[in-house]
């Protein structure tokens, strides 16, 4: 296998520019050259004989090698680096910050669209698809929104070996792609709600440490770009959108959020405000952004010139929205809710919800086996259940039981000698480990069940968890220690854009980096925000405090 | 609106590097230009009272200045841009050569992905996604296949106001992108076959001619890469695929194909040999790449050291395909199919099936008729159907009628005083225009049929086309001539390059263009190969024929 390995190193790109990545010591971050000198996975070789195996002259896996060789709380980036790409999510390449998306995760993200597809189009959004690239004029267009993105463009300058006339954008977001021809579209009142969306990749060339799903320089996204006639319709949509990506981060990967708003400093470049829902890592302590919906205003109406001819005769502006989900969530679920073992999978989105997995036994017959085996497979697929059979001879049981609970399958279908018996299966959740027998009448509804509980106890148990880890304070000196805790941190704010520069300056003085505001959090279900009393003042500035403020380290 | 248009102008990238193509008198080419310049399309322009309205001081469309301006046959690359423009599939864009996908083709494509998806995944491929960027090292590993790319690749050099060390170049096609993964997920015969697929976009800036969805520099696809540990279950799936790409085309497109190998002039580089179907234009006489599934051979397998333990032990190399079908399919349906009316879509992928459209007369109250066509409307939904009720009141129902047989709405549903008086609905067909009156209690079930209908005349109407346009020629003389008369040519052929060139050569002196091998015909149902009896010669060389050769100018 030399020859393969010397020819990954030929691929790899020489970084230089890159180089200061490096010297950020985050998550994920220096695992890109270390995969690079990691020896073929070790359960791809066959080493030879096993136990628990039936007859025959078969290959078996050694159950050593396989799992993952760092702790969550040992060091959660090389657990992470290690998780993502054992697990079977990702695979790491040769151009820094570009992930490959593997099937194993890239169902998830099918998962994900197809539900919020679906959605969507009942809200009346269309799809379509807008061009990747974006010539400098209309890219430069709104002056404030390229700012925000201006030193991560990547730009395109040749084709083959002649120099292009004008340089062309990637783009990192598609607002200045779309909205010179929203401009042609819009003429009247009856034109509007104009409602798309579209599903592909951006280009961001960031130069932050790069983490698969988390912050990649390329990523998989839907971008909703919206106009509406009134504020108040924008606003509504917003709010409906919020709402979506709520229900994919809880109901489906089972990650609980808060919505909120973002400050002045921390809202979409050029837009009037901007909603969020956040989410938490308790392993590291940081509150991650999981998705936003923006309210526009109309600004970009005014620089494209987007306006309606409205029922009274006037031309008016349109008010715009735009929001997007990145494979990031994919990230986010690993984050939260894998463990020492490899991934744990959320039922609503995994790939394969069941494994069964036939036990032969020596000297016994494995045919009663096999057909027992294949029937219950057979049996919970025909009720809509995604089902793989692992029958494979030439790997043990046990092997199959950690290859299983890598890969994060929610529920272990184990059938044994006794099983076969007793006419039961054994049934092993994966994140609890708990093991139960269940007869075979009655385990297609037993085995729904204990996937619905699953659900609901993955999202309950991360819910708790998050609770535990909102710590709220009234006075700077709390602040700090609160965040070495691994706390984010409720506090009264005065909501000035100069004091949150200066809790960003004063945090990161110490050891664990920079915090900043994660969202002013709407009072919601499962999280009541505290009253704010009459003269409180704010946390950091000693201000009279106008709200309260979601602050953390993060992404 | 001037502020609209000068807008528009603004955005507008000199195209200089591009101005050679202006000289390649070819369909659809000259198009972007002139569309920037158009007017806003009349239709959205209120402009007073029409005919046929009731009551109010509603606004009403006149009904001029819809539909198309040029004829099919008067000038085919003109009548192709208004049809898309106008039948509101394409928007022009201010990039050269890149082209937005408004919601109703989208919903085409996406109709299109449902099926080819769900049937790729019955054979056990995988969806998964790869990077965007190639570096150079992996892109030009295999030469013949970049060699086949290079002059068409676009180079990422710069990201913000940096350089990048090394220029990173936008995938063309992902071999290079995927295959050096492919050398470390493959060890044993236990990973064989390894099924991939990814739905992405890809760039190759080409000089030629652009053509909205025909020939884009940007355009999206699917790309499947799989690895097999043999020929024959490479060559099996090779047709297999190439089989579903026939029945995207024909069962759902309504546009028949031809099943071919490719010459190995007009082979993928790289590749063993290319499988092919091809479509023909009867307006311009020109046959058209319609999808292409490759057998790699081993070729990257040596380049990429893709190889795996066999259970005999020894080391072998994978056998590879690569196939791909893109949203050209789009183009060249609506190249078959459209009309001097507009577009005319097949039942199976219209966005919209049935409109609806009821017509108020002056005098009687419409709350009866409103009741009806809803009812109606639900009525058919319920069937599963796809179905638009355009009730609204600016609008006469001739501008509707024109409105929609622009857009290629396959069958039209009008209720009028008389049809409520007798409970009938008039049906009128977009392909042939036929109309007919249907009680409304047969009404689910006849207009299932007859959308059943139109989708087989369709296709029968393209096949007898396609039949009466493939010319059987045996000496070099008849060659042009045939041609001239728009029609694909089945001759003798040598099968020798050097004669493919000469062809290619001395066709191009004349006025019609160059023509080439579209592909060698398998025989197969609907297109029977003549005998190709013992001493026939070469239509072109006079040196004994090998095979039937089907030539022909194309896209």
């Amino acid at each position: 296998m030399a020859g393969v390995e010397s020819k990954m190193a030929d691929l790899t790109v020489s970084n230089k520019p890159e180089a200061a990545e490096t010297s950020d010591a985050v998550d994920g971050k220096k695992k890109e050259k270390k995969e690079k000198k990691e020896k073929p996975q070790k359960e791809k070789k066959p080493q030879g004989q096993g136990a628990g195996q039936s007859g025959g002259k078969k290959e078996m896996k050694k159950e050593t090698g396989l799992g993952l060789s760092t702790k969550k709380s040992d060091d959660f980036g090389e657990w992470y680096s290690e998780v993502v790409t054992k697990g079977e999510m990702i695979e790491y390449y040769d151009v820094s910050g570009c992930y490959i998306l593997r099937p194993w995760s890239m169902s998830i993200w099918e998962a994900i669209k197809d539900f919020f597809d679906k959605e969507i189009k009942k809200m009346g959004v269309e799809n379509a698809y807008f061009p990747l690239f974006v010539s400098k004029a209309a890219l430069e267009a709104e002056k404030e929104h390229v700012e925000g993105f201006a030193a991560e463009v990547a730009w395109v300058t040749k084709s083959g070996d002649s120099d292009l006339e004008v340089p062309i954008a990637v783009r990192p977001t598609s607002e200045t792609v779309m909205y010179p021809v929203y401009a042609k579209w819009i003429r009247s009142h009856r034109d509007l709600p104009l409602l798309i969306n579209q599903w592909n990749n951006v280009v961001r060339w960031e130069f932050k440490h790069p983490t698969p799903f988390i912050r990649s320089r390329e990523f998989l996204w839907q971008e909703g770009h919206t106009a509406h006639a009134t504020k108040e319709d924008a606003d509504k949509e917003v709010l409906e959108i919020l709402e979506l990506y709520k229900q994919v981060y809880e109901d489906l990967l089972a990650v609980p959020v808060i919505k909120g708003i973002k400050s002045e400093k921390e809202k979409f470049a050029g837009g009037l405000y901007t909603t969020t829902i956040e989410a938490f890592i308790p392993a590291t302590g940081k509150g991650i952004q999981a998705a936003t919906s923006h309210n526009l205003g109309q600004n970009f109406a005014k620089m494209f010139d987007i306006a309606y001819e409205a029922l009274d005769g006037g031309r008016k502006l349109v008010w715009q929205n735009s929001w997007g989900l990145t494979t990031r969530s994919i990230g986010v679920s690993v984050m939260v809710h894998g463990d020492d073992k490899g991934l744990v999978l959320p039922p609503r989105v995994a790939p394969v919800q069941v494994v069964v997995i036939p036990i032969p036994f020596k000297g016994l017959s494995t045919d009663e086996l096999s057909a027992a085996s294949a029937d219950i497979t057979k049996q919970l697929r025909a009720a809509g259940l995604r089902v793989k059979e692992d029958a494979r001879e030439n790997y043990s049981p046990g092997w199959k039981y950690s290859h299983h609970e890598l890969k994060g399958v929610p529920l272990r279908l184990e059938l044994g000698p006794k099983d076969l018996e007793k006419k039961q299966a054994r049934l092993v959740r994966r994140d609890t480990g708990a093991k139960e027998d269940v007869p075979w009448a009655d385990l297609t509804a037993h085995v729904e069940a204990v996937l619905a509980d699953i659900q609901k106890s993955m999202l309950e148990k991360a819910r708790a968890e998050l609770t535990a880890n909102i710590k709220t304070i009234t006075k700077w000196d709390d602040f700090i220690p609160a965040l070495n805790e691994k706390k984010i941190v409720l506090a009264p704010w005065c909501d000035e854009m100069a004091v949150e520069d200066d809790v960003k300056k004063r945090s990161a003085a110490g050891e664990g980096g920079a915090a900043k505001t994660l969202c002013m959090p709407f009072d919601q279900p499962g999280f009541k925000l505290p009253e704010l009393a009459e003269g409180t003042l704010c946390f950091a500035s000693g201000k009279p405090a106008k709200k309260w403020a979601l602050w953390g380290r993060s992404y």
